[in-house]
């Protein structure tokens, strides 16, 4: 198993970014090699998807750290600005918040300031290796859920772009196409960036794995025509009773793959659940700007006037999720007491290490 | 209650066409004085909206027999021929059949190739004006269905651009908007095409009615946050169980209402009813071409080498439709029982004259 390609770089001085604004078009690599450059990359979605914001964050951290120590200017102070900074980019997805806490904790915990530069610089190679990592393990839970002759639809993009390493509901995708389990995929257009369209189909071209691109309202109809066996897609946030937060249109997926008796799973690294909030409820959704509805590229697509309503997310609740697939094994009926005890047992593993776990409510291997 | 604005005019030398390809930002008008520019401006979606072709439809006949008698060719060939024609230009709206069927009846009803011509124009103007009454009427019905400060969300356009006169179900909207009791209205996009953002926004605003515009992919999570009190949508054709085809998008609205607890209202005039069609799996769905997904204007979406699937209309279970607002009345519950009681009562009028219905499944007044 290897990596369809890089899509983010580190090399302790920059990080570099193939401009997701650019694909499919062009393959433009931009080089952030200030805190405000990896935020506005953030701000602007030259990178997305909720595995891949946190690793920016990391690196934004690390290249703070290193200006601070550079100019004189006092670590801590410095770090707390970059991360208030860098925190206001994006406020659904949570792996930021998680990788922005992991930055804090490395900083407080190096014994200088010029040793903390050193570790920040270290764990964003730490992050990606653990990504590989994780996106691979999602990958093997995932496929092995799938029948064979798998035809999947998928939502926006989850897959290298996304994470920065192997994908998750994509990495699925690409795994059970490698066991030659999958016949095709559905892939969403994912209006209104278009991360189906753009980038789903993007990679999905460079890995040969079949597909047909269809409108997001086209989505309900593949799955009461039968020609659906499962639907597959990421998350930027899992509350703690198991909602998640996902692209816009995410909801709609599942109410109709459980109308049709579809399985619906989300899959997602534990670094997306989020202890800390109790219910979707309480998960911010981000509202972006109209623009992005209102053009398509170049194209304007409704009159002068027309006053647009931009949700980037919407929640699903844990009841219309048939699994959650995690990096250390499958949640069958994500409910609070289920991920109580996933999250628990990891807690008291030493550093956190993935592996496989057992216990209530994750299925056996 | 005025119309807004007439999209199709009839002079009976030409069908007159406001170019709904064009707008919102080019308002152009098209002059189609031959059967074969009617066929081409149905098929390019020039004019679109399941009644809108009908009438079209009609004076494509019109014009054919026009035609006929100024060549001396034998008219009933050249009818036969226009009918081939105009059917193949899209399959799914029942409509177009219907309105073929009225030029033919009226066509062979004639005493002589002349008559039949004068018959025929004059059918055009007749059909316009029965669209009149039935818009208004199943405006009036529908806008009874909703509660004061009523927020509904519609999806394609279903206003005057759809039916050349005062529209279905977003005519329904607007007769709640004059009546005061209409709060907001959210228009879905409507990918591909776009009818949602490029003619319902259009005509949103010309008329005053307030409105946010949102991607498809939202709906659901609209409706799930108890911000819609309706889903109203039109039908392209209503098969005999009561199963609705309608724009890609209307399955998945009618799952969500279903799931979360919203009505979802169907509004339709009579002719969209198909007793000849026994159930929504019998329906022809038209499969559009992939540029439509590929390119919005010049804006190249997805790579070279993307295959699409663009079916442009999909089948609501009669199940999930809480009620179909007709011409005629409100039929609730539309089981077949209830729509061949509403068939069957037309059918002995005289005439098939509109005017309310009462009897089985059908809302009292």
């Amino acid at each position: 198993m290897t990596e369809w390609f890089e899509s983010i770089k580190w090399d302790g001085e920059a990080l570099v970014l193939l401009d997701q604004t650019r694909l499919p078009h062009e393959e433009c690599w931009v080089r952030c090699a200030t805190v405000d450059e990896v935020a506005g990359a953030i701000s602007e979605m030259k990178v997305r998807g909720a595995p891949a914001i946190g690793l920016a964050a990391a690196a934004g951290m690390a290249l703070a750290a290193k200006e601070a120590v550079r100019s004189g200017r006092e670590l801590e102070a410095a770090l707390e600005q970059a991360c208030a900074t860098l925190a206001r980019t994006r406020p659904t997805a949570v792996n930021l918040f998680w990788a922005l806490d992991r930055a804090r904790e490395t900083a407080r915990s190096a014994p200088s300031a010029e040793e903390a530069v050193v570790r920040l610089s270290r764990l964003v190679d730490v992050l990606l290796e653990e990504q590989r990592e994780s996106d691979r393990a999602i990958g093997d839970y995932g496929a092995a859920l799938l029948p064979d002759g798998a035809r999947v639809l998928t939502h926006c993009n989850t897959g290298a772009l996304a994470t920065g390493a192997y994908g998750t509901a994509l990495g699925v995708v690409r795994r059970a196409h490698e066991l030659g389990k999958l016949a095709l995929v559905y892939v969403d257009e994912s209006r209104p960036r278009l991360q189906g369209a753009r980038l789903t189909a993007w990679e999905l071209l460079r890995a040969g794995v079949p597909f047909r691109l269809v409108v997001d309202a086209a989505a309900a109809s593949l799955i009461a025509r039968g020609l659906v066996d499962a639907v597959i897609v990421g998350a930027d946030r899992i509350a703690a009773n198991g909602d998640v937060a996902n692209k816009i249109g995410t909801l709609g997926l599942a109410v109709a793959a459980r109308h049709f008796g579809v399985p619906f799973y989300v899959a997602a690294p534990l670094s997306t659940f989020d202890p800390g909030t109790p219910d979707g409820a309480s998960i911010r959704i981000e509202e972006r700007n109209a623009e992005e509805v209102l053009l398509v590229g170049q194209e304007r697509v409704a009159p002068e006037g027309t006053v647009v309503l931009n949700p980037a997310f919407d929640v699903t609740p844990a009841e219309l999720v048939t699994a959650i697939i995690t990096d250390v094994g499958v949640v069958a009926s994500p409910v609070k007491e289920h991920i109580d005890a996933l999250l628990g047992e990891l807690a008291r593993r030493e550093g956190g290490r993935l592996g496989a776990v057992q216990g209530a409510g994750i299925l056996p291997r």
